[in-house]
């Protein structure tokens, strides 16, 4: 058995402990997975991972796919030796892309024609080229093309990205049955859509748990519909997931979306978050987002976060300087507020972990909500 | 004594060994500084720059003036806290940023009127200026505001620019005699002028030796003149200055550069070659100058420099991951890159110093020479 997920602790629609395992080794959950598109991250260095805390790591089919090409990667030794990382990979499908990138995209029933983010040109992204790039790129674990409908309160589109998603789904699976399923070194995850429609997301859960994917993820959220719209998509799509399976919500997220969505029965995660936003200066700290830019930390002789045990802060360079360095477009600046950042998401996950573990979960939801929920209106 | 200079071994034309003692230690030498122009470098995290071998590092008065600025400074804790560096630091006066930024810059007799690299408006930046600014910055080694001719082979021009900068370097020693010379903590460097004219380059050298500066900079090289121009300069700089004190020249450079001024006696060394060209692509091996962009690396499973310790070639990213991460303008192969090349030069001043230590210098020097050097036209 190459993949695996057993279940140590907790509910369906509760916080769970969990582990992953795959050909790279084994994953606590609930887990974060830093986000390298292109395969790698933007600041923090490959070496500087493990000691953070990192078991996972995300990357993007489409955007390796374009550039530098599946032969060329083949020829470095692999993704896994691409990414200089020995560890678990999951590479998305390039559905997301395809929606994030709709002004030179266009879909029809057998999959998109979409810009080539290197060359220009129309080029087709299917289910079967999804399937078969992440075959021959070899991530643990690969996901399926599914359809992210752009606009997740359009009853109608949504409908037919959730059909089309499921009529997908059901021919990747096949895909993946004929390939051995997990035996071929590989498992496969299946995506809930479904907007905000509470019976479109169940309906497309129960149809995909019908077809027995390795694994489920939750696809089109966090797409600007808000905290609570999104908390309720996670209600609706995991209801009708087995318990037994791991659950990756996509695409999440900031303190807030990660702790509730534990609440609610979620094992993996993936975002930009903490890379992007470090690179504009935001860093994340007990005391919620604070921002570099802010004059008072001109003169401030801090590290970033007193106290923070990241490769960052202990180099101790001085708030003071990384506010200056920022405005001039230095380089460290961005790099070292990205590790930072990541840090504090990896390390806030092992907190989950360790509070589920000792019944304290509620305290540490409570006091980051605390933090991090925004003020009612 | 705070800070002195000790030569174990060489003469005045030829390579030496020496110590350099500062109030943050001792710098063998010869030495490369990498430049953090504004604090920090580009790429290289300061936890990492003591195991690659740096020993002292470089930083601007004028452009640190201009951003944060000395209270800025001051309130951080003093330049070394602001760069997370507690080795020995040189700061640059500006003279050359006044040159290199001569379109928005104006000379007069008793300084610069420049446009402040901040907000724009034109500013003074004069010799009492540039020492005070520096005594409130506290690096090891100051230097003195000097006047770098914008044409070296401009007689007229350059014989007036020794006179200013004769001038201005008399001034600038009273005030650190006033301070109380090195055991005010921090010791001035005087700058050898001179454009391509040896005896003015010899005059210049022998009058600022008079004014017994604690160690001497050659300055006004690297401006376009070539190599073999280069060096006619260092020798006509170096025959009038005192063994016994350090010779540091100004923005240099690369590895045919360095091994050939170390061979003319040369101790100190710094420059953005390392960092910048990084962050463009070209990364030093021991067969020449290469560039990552290069077609031949698009499969290249091999780390940067197979066999190189580096920080960055251990992460073991292979080339064709830093070719198209570069490509997309991904900030991990510019920082790999640059830290790669200044662990090289930093590496090339450690085997110098072996090298002139067991006397085989010159196979050293030949090797580099049939690397580096460019064919004869």
């Amino acid at each position: 058995m190459t993949f695996g997920f057993q279940l140590h602790q907790g509910t369906v629609n509760g916080p769970r402990l969990g582990t992953l395992t795959t050909p790279h080794g084994a994953v606590s959950t609930p887990t974060f997975m830093p986000v390298a598109t292109r395969g790698m991250l933007r600041g923090p260095w490959p070496d500087r991972l493990r000691p953070m805390g990192v078991e996972m790591m995300l990357a993007n089919s489409f955007h390796l796919f374009a550039r530098p090409g599946v032969e060329s990667i083949e020829a470095m030794g692999g993704l896994h030796k691409m990414m200089a990382w020995d560890g678990p990979v999951l590479t998305d499908s390039g559905g997301f892309q395809a929606f994030s990138l709709a002004s030179i995209s266009k879909l029809n029933d057998d999959g998109w024609k979409i810009a080539h983010p290197v060359h220009g040109a129309m080029v087709d992204w299917t289910p079967k080229m999804a399937f078969e790039v992440q075959a021959s790129l070899r991530p643990d674990v690969a996901m399926i093309l599914d359809e992210c409908p752009a606009e997740p309160r359009d009853r109608t589109k949504v409908a037919a990205a959730v059909k089309r998603t499921l009529r997908w789904a059901k021919m990747q699976r096949d895909m993946h049955d004929a390939r051995g399923g997990v035996d071929s070194g590989q498992a496969q995850f299946g995506i809930v859509q479904g907007g905000v429609f509470e019976d479109l997301r169940q309906e497309c859960a129960r149809e995909l748990s019908a077809m027995e994917f390795d694994g489920y993820a939750i696809g089109g959220v966090s797409v600007g519909e808000g905290h609570d719209a999104m908390m309720d998509g996670v209600r609706h799509s995991t209801s009708d997931l087995p318990k037994e399976k791991a659950r990756y919500l996509m695409g999440v997220g900031t303190p807030l979306d990660l702790v509730e969505s534990v609440a609610r029965g979620i094992d993996m995660f993936d975002c930009v978050y903490p890379t992007r936003c470090g690179r504009y200066g935001t860093f994340l700290s007990d005391e919620g987002n604070q921002h570099i830019h802010n004059a008072r930390f001109k003169n401030d002789p801090l590290p970033l976060l007193p106290g923070c045990t990241c490769d960052a802060c202990a180099t101790g360079v001085p708030r003071g300087a990384l506010r200056a360095g920022l405005k001039e477009r230095e380089m460290l600046p961005a790099s070292l507020l990205a590790h930072h950042n990541l840090h504090y998401l990896v390390n806030l996950m092992k907190q989950m972990r360790s509070a589920i573990a000792d019944g304290s979960f509620e305290d540490l939801r409570a006091r980051i909500n605390a933090v991090y929920r925004p003020p009612k209106p």
